[in-house]
């Protein structure tokens, strides 16, 4: 039984892992629900310009990962609620630090893009 | 001037950003030019099992984003090397944390979309 994966082994799952928490859609969806757990139209309005395919679908890869747990109240209309699982919250540290290197280093990358786009 | 960026902004560019840092080929370079420059084909075999268009296409994006440099030496034949820029070996702590998260989880991931897909 494997213990650990190793993101220098090509055929090792954490590959295509790291793609998926490293995608920008699996960041927001994270760090909105740190808060708690929120409605899909909820997630989609914290979100911003998101297309209702994309987010249902970076749900459900969320879900099969075991990030982010489903619950359906048997209400009318039914009310779905989207929970971050104990192995999901463990994300929130790995996946904050990532989004502050990304908001500070934003105005260099863009004025590293204009210098280069310049030549 | 814009001093920070803001990943619920829609319009910021720190999406992009994001998903470009999280982006498993971007993850893989810096993790290996964190011991020093490599040459092309040290970073493809270091890699492994990457498409050379899509390694060159990583690299140039990342020079163009100010997180690789480039340097041809005119020898014969000529010797391309790279090496992260200051920004970025700025990344090397935050893509550690993730990539350590991902191995560390690789296992209850796989166990989790073993039980998802068994219902």
């Amino acid at each position: 039984m494997v213990t650990k994966g190793n993101v220098f082994d090509p055929n090792c799952p954490t590959r295509v892992i790291l793609d998926r928490i490293g995608d920008k859609w699996t960041v927001l969806v994270v760090l909105l629900l740190r808060d708690g757990p929120l409605r899909f139209t909820e997630l989609r309005d914290g979100i911003g310009r998101v297309a209702p395919k994309v987010l249902t679908q970076t749900l459900r890869r969320m879900e099969r990962d075991g990030l982010v747990s489903r619950e359906v109240f048997a209400e009318i209309p039914p009310r779905v609620v989207y929970t971050l699982t104990p192995m999901g919250a463990s994300l929130i540290e790995p996946i904050s630090v990532l989004t502050d290197w990304a908001e500070t280093h934003m105005p260099a990358i863009s004025k590293a893009q204009t210098q280069y786009d310049a030549v």
